[in-house]
């Protein structure tokens, strides 16, 4: 391998400044705005494929953003491993606390700042440097490597599952790996075996036909604002931190006492954690740990909340209407069609009678996923982590969702394999996204090793 | 009065296109961005003024925005009025709820869609066109008349206090005709007695130093959104709508019998008074009539209210800021610095350990005023209502907060008349607020009889 890690390290320098160009791309799914960039930041994919010796590269169309997908040339009787990525990004909002522009990426010390540094971009992109080694020094990758690389991930994968389905055989693999997740630490490498299921909702308040005058109508009609407080505060324990929707952890599969020995393991202090978000304390639900909470058990998020007159100076105003985005973590055994039902039917239960109250389920489900940990692929993957980071990585529970991994596993059959190289500080979906190079450098070997070691297992 | 009536009549069509005019200028006295249009609104109002036969016209520049002066020439042995009004307007936002642009006066039927239009615009133009109609009529107006409009009283009239003490001399009079309020219907026409204070407050709530992944973070860090949604709830109880900030009540004076009586007689219907801004039904103080809890009772109110993510689209974020502007209305004998003071210090008491919260108070305290019901100008004022209306007006207590009227009485040591000419519907400080022209009329003609009645009456 002394030849694919010296290749590595002689073009990484050259590697970030081609990442760069991708990184500049605002390759915004969830906004109609950004479509022609969208389709930008997909030919950038498909350009760069055929440069790392990709075949067959075809740039899809979709109901909604491209999916780039390809092939290396065939190696008879070695695996197949599925790549997949997504080049889409969230929105940057609130852009004046970004240090540096979300979209000029920038390199401070050993940290890349840029919208999908880590969440998605520089991490699939380790996967297409690492064919482009094995090209440039052996002639090719020792394995059968698929790429699937799309852009709607960040609004829950519409196009890609019915993909799926009509590109079942030419995707067909003996596992998939995804590098969209994080480790523990810089030397305290992990894998994830578990990501969290989403549903989302957004709910409408309103009391009145129109904004009101405070001083004329304040008093004797409701306020939409403080309507929506009193619903919110009616779905989660300000004490206790559960969530107090009837059945919402009905179907949650309880963690077993090896389990939880297991987590309680990985090295974690409360009180660091809470500072490196800049938080006071921790809190969640009680009798859980941060850890269990994060990972294990599902949430009650109100991601965006308003109403009224929130611009600039004072309006005293009656505010007719307010509304929240709500999203929900899920995990095993919870489907998110059931519990989005249920906090749909809590929040029209609890309603008052002065108030309309609407709910409207977002799009974006994603089914909650445990990967098998015995899998021949997750040793392959355990062992080129030990080879680069020089200890073994435990096994990590993640409480993010990557919806589509539960549709490869339905739809293609094979084990997913939740290699990511972030830090748990990369402030994703947050100002001033950052991807850790040395991070990076770390990822190039381990997928590396982990081609390697697959491809010498012969088909499994 | 003949001779002026007649006059008022034939002029209306010229008077509201004069107005149309003033109403097209967006003078946003909140907004930086709008202090080109505060001049021009100020110089509008000047050249009416001399247009009207006002002598001495002057506009005064202050620390924001310019105050104008002038007086009618001097009739020796008759009271002094001074009228008092304000150009400024409050921000037109939502724009989209608009049927018509705001700054685009449009008359349909028989109302007059414009921001200002009710708020006070129309209103202090109607003393104007008084003055123009015994010019023009009778040379002149039976009674010395001075007259005040300012451009900031939507954020408080920070201004004209200092201003009322340094020309108190020039300002010295025996009433204060004040018409920025409404009458409580077209056939039932009331005066107002008291105005609520007001006082206002921004909190802040801060639960991590930058919005954070909801799948990493979410369960194990607190989401700011919710933390406010939690303070808000615990500042006014959701079942009986009672404010629960310690100590909020103690100053309120009760209502006497007398008093309950006076209000129940007002004839008011919650059904169609909800139905009146669209709301499903009235809600409000436990132990109250409506009429008691929109102009008796103190309210605590959210303007505004927002927190993570409320652009287009999903950001499954977990929010570290949440913000929420305030507004307290006040009765007597409450004091603004008091209350706020106390809602603050309820708010940090409540804060919960993992989040960081501010309170900052806005700078646009208005003390509640109660009008004396005696008053040779308050006779005066109830005579003309009931020559124009045909019954007499009932004494009404009016929710919103003018708190120059307050600072009237105490510097000037006048008796303030609140004879104002809107009506419940105009949606002040809302979409679509207008002034209904019928009322422009009876304005006219009121006030005409207001100035002659008490010039009658010889210097008080």
């Amino acid at each position: 391998m002394k030849d694919i890690l010296t290749y590595l390290k002689k073009e990484k320098g050259r590697f970030v400044e081609e990442l760069c160009e991708l990184l500049q791309i605002p390759s915004i799914s969830t906004s109609e705005a950004h479509k022609p960039q969208m389709a930008q930041a997909a030919s950038w994919v498909s350009r760069q494929l055929k440069k790392v010796g990709v075949k067959d590269v075809t740039v899809h169309k979709t109901a909604g953003h491209p999916i780039v997908t390809g092939h290396t040339p065939h190696v008879a009787g070695a695996p197949t491993v599925l790549v997949y990525g997504h080049y889409d990004v969230q929105p940057a909002e609130p852009l004046e606390l970004w240090k540096t522009p979300p979209f000029e990426p920038t390199v401070l010390g050993s940290k890349l700042f840029a919208r999908g540094s880590a969440d998605d971009k520089g991490q699939f992109y380790i996967h297409l440097k690492v064919l482009e080694a094995f090209k440039q020094v052996r002639g090719g990758v020792p394995i059968n490597v698929k790429v699937l690389i799309e852009g709607e991930e960040e609004i829950g994968s519409p196009s890609l599952v019915p993909f799926l389905r009509q590109h079942k055989k030419d995707l067909a693999c003996d596992a998939i790996l995804v590098s969209d997740t994080h480790m523990h630490g810089l030397k305290t490498p992990s894998i994830t075996t578990s990501l969290r299921g989403l549903t989302c909702l957004e709910v409408k308040v309103r009391t009145a036909s129109t904004d009101m005058h405070s001083g004329t109508y304040g008093g004797a009609i409701a306020n939409a604002n403080q309507v929506l407080a009193e619903l919110l505060v009616q779905c989660k324990d300000p004490k206790t931190g559960k969530v107090k929707i009837p059945g919402f952890y009905d179907e949650v599969r309880k963690l077993t006492p090896a389990q939880r020995r297991g987590l309680k393991a990985i090295p974690h202090d409360d009180a660091r954690y809470a500072r490196s978000v800049g938080a006071r304390e921790v809190f969640g639900e009680r009798g859980f740990t941060s850890i269990e909470r994060a990972g294990a058990r599902p949430t009650f998020e109100v991601n965006g909340m308003w109403g009224g007159h929130i611009g600039e100076g004072i309006k005293t105003v009656l505010p007719a209407e307010a509304g929240a985005k709500i999203s929900m973590r899920l995990v095993a055994d919870q489907d998110p069609t059931v519990v989005a039902k249920r906090v749909k039917a809590h929040l029209l239960a609890i309603a008052p009678p002065h108030a309309k109250v609407s709910v409207r389920k977002l799009d974006n489900d994603g089914l909650p996923v445990m990967v098998a940990e015995d899998s021949p692929a997750m040793a392959v993957a355990c062992e080129a982590v030990e080879k680069v980071f020089g200890v073994a990585p435990f096994l990590a529970l993640e409480g993010g969702s990557i919806p589509i991994v539960a549709d490869f596993k339905k739809v293609l059959g094979a084990d997913p394999i939740l290699l990511g190289f972030g830090l748990p500080d990369d402030n994703l979906h947050a100002p001033n996204e950052k991807f850790d190079l040395r991070m990076f450098d770390r990822g190039l070997a381990t997928v590396a090793y982990f081609f390697e070691l697959f491809g010498a297992q012969g088909r499994g």
